[in-house]
């Protein structure tokens, strides 16, 4: 499908692009977003077939461009049975559009961390829209009120939500940003723990003001590095803290998981005991589909917005809460938060008691700055 | 506030009818849809005020003529803190326009039973709407597919739901009926268990096949009868009895009451010890909100779809199952059922099977017949 030309300048996404993009996308996923692996091959298969995707600057959009922002929501270890489909993905943005009785502009990612990286390329292949590099959290976070539109205290509604089942619902009007996590939460959960959405559409003035920007090129040039150190034989999770400015906290193999899927997430903690230069020491690690707090021994050592993700030691590969299994030889690196998050209004949303943690943020970046 | 001219035949509810319309409401709702009580105090305030509303025959209403079909879902208990509000009545109302992009000729009832008897009384008052004298129940049931329009195989969506917090939801678009309980189940809980509904608009065709008509008049004519029998310190319950045709099967007291409002319903059932020409026996009678089975000595003595009520021995007044107590002397009356409930297809949706009992369904009036 395609509409007609937007009227402002697009690049296409390269099918070589596809790949960095899933690497990228499932290290900031921090745990969550669930794995990419299968949205990457419904990409690839769609790019095999003709299709191709355009990517626009979000600063190239004309203010008042209207922007569907697209998820799909639910617990990350449901997403491996139930994959995602571009069909799927796409029914929320038409059913928008159908609630609105206007054509959206351009499709976005909620979170680019894990599959909702390539929900909007989905999205867009079957539409005929161009997705802005762009999207909300810069990572994966697990809830409505986590998103920087909710931390710039946009318009929480209306959201539309599809499954495979054709059931569809319009969240039309909500009290406030927890209200529409609770509402559209329940509604996943009953569909099965797995939905497409749409959220509330945007203004691209809005999305210029509010987003996190570039973050599918940022996902892409990360994926990349990590690949390029793989070829080169070098270590790729040095790779990730090169290029991404981030801190290795600790290296050890898994020796137990805790993992339940609960009221639509997938909650629990992981124990790490310390190899080389961590020998004796225990990191615990918590998470609400993504990694929330990680403990050094009791202490804690690193908290949400601060981007924790696990990553395999050898591979750089991130791992997700939904994959984390006893003998896993993991390095804990921390990548540093959007700079929306770590406002004072921003840590409302998303510092650790936004997770009901009695704890005060405090980057592990704060003393390197 | 006021529409124009519906152009088809109305004629005034007076005052005067709003309380037996509340005394006959309250019986055929088989112990569940709510004490009619405040939502009686309300629409009487509203015509003191000034206010009033038209009643219209559904054989009137010109086919392609637009209903919307009205009610508060949830669990009695709850309905008994949270008052119903004609504002928030009429809100899904209004919704469901916005979202139709088409206005409605008139309101009508998903069940007579209980207070939703007034709830369309309520939205009409707001919005100046005709009432459709008609519903989908007869009596009053706990889920969407137990309405005749689920029986008749009728589109189940959109639905519209809103709540007091200004929090509302569109049902779009549901792969069967049980979907639609489903997820509009999920977010009435989730709202606090009570939420004012819209369901999915109706032509005056299809009220004219598959609705119970005439049952606000019904309604009335059953709770003048009451009514009537109290001024002349006649028996009220024999009055029930006499003037719907119905059974008088068991006088007793309530000894037990077990109930749990759990996933938006009042679930439980309570024992009656036999008095007078019953001493000796026990009646346990089941309910999901409504009154579903009653055990006479541990035999299945009377099912859904008979309307199965619990009256007050002396006022012949019904008792809810969310004010069930002990000691209470009742008499448990059955009701015949509206004969679109009672065919194959019916029993399907409301019979005892449709409950989990493995029962067939055999009428307490079938010998009488």
């Amino acid at each position: 499908m395609s509409r007609p030309d937007p009227g402002f300048p697009v690049r296409a996404l390269r099918a070589e692009e596809l790949q960095p993009l899933a690497t990228g996308a499932w290290i900031l996923g921090a745990g969550g977003g669930g794995d990419p692996y299968h949205a990457y091959l419904n990409l690839r298969r769609l790019y095999a077939e003709g299709a191709s995707v355009s990517l626009v600057d979000p600063l190239a959009l004309p203010d008042d461009a209207l922007v569907a922002v697209v998820s799909t929501m639910g617990a990350p270890l449901v997403g491996e049975e139930r994959l995602t489909d571009p069909e799927v993905a796409a029914a929320p943005v038409v059913h928008m559009e159908e609630h609105l009785g206007r054509r959206f502009d351009a499709v976005m990612s909620l979170e680019i961390g894990g599959s909702n990286a390539f929900q909007p390329l989905m999205a867009a292949a079957v539409i005929g829209l161009p997705v802005v590099d762009a999207d909300t959290m810069g990572r994966a976070y697990p809830e409505a009120q986590h998103s920087s539109f909710a931390i710039g205290d946009l318009r929480p509604f209306p959201l539309t939500l599809a499954d495979v089942r054709d059931n569809a619902v319009v969240v039309s009007r909500v009290a406030s940003w927890k209200w529409m996590e609770r509402i559209s939460r329940k509604v996943c959960a009953e569909v099965g723990s797995v939905a497409a959405t749409c959220k509330a559409p945007r203004t691209a003035a809005e999305v210029k003001a509010w987003g996190v920007l570039h973050t599918v090129t940022q996902a892409i040039r990360l994926g990349e590095a990590v690949l390029e150190a793989r070829r080169r034989k070098d270590d790729p999770v040095r790779a990730v803290v090169e290029h991404a400015g981030g801190a290795l906290l600790f290296s050890g193999k898994v020796v137990d998981v805790a993992r339940r899927t609960t009221e639509g997430f997938l909650r629990g903690n992981a124990r790490l005991d310390g190899l080389d230069g961590d020998h004796g020491h225990e990191l615990r690690v918590d998470f609400q589909n993504e990694f929330t707090v990680g403990w050094l021994d009791g202490e804690a050592r690193v908290t949400v917005p601060d981007i924790i993700c696990l990553l395999d030691a050898t591979t750089g590969e991130a791992i997700g809460t939904e994959a984390l299994r006893y003998g896993q030889r993991v390095k804990v690196v921390a990548l540093p938060a959007p700079a929306v998050q770590t406002t004072a209004k921003g840590l409302e949303h998303v510092g650790p008691r936004a997770f009901g943690y009695d704890l005060d943020f405090r980057s592990v970046f704060e003393d390197a700055r």
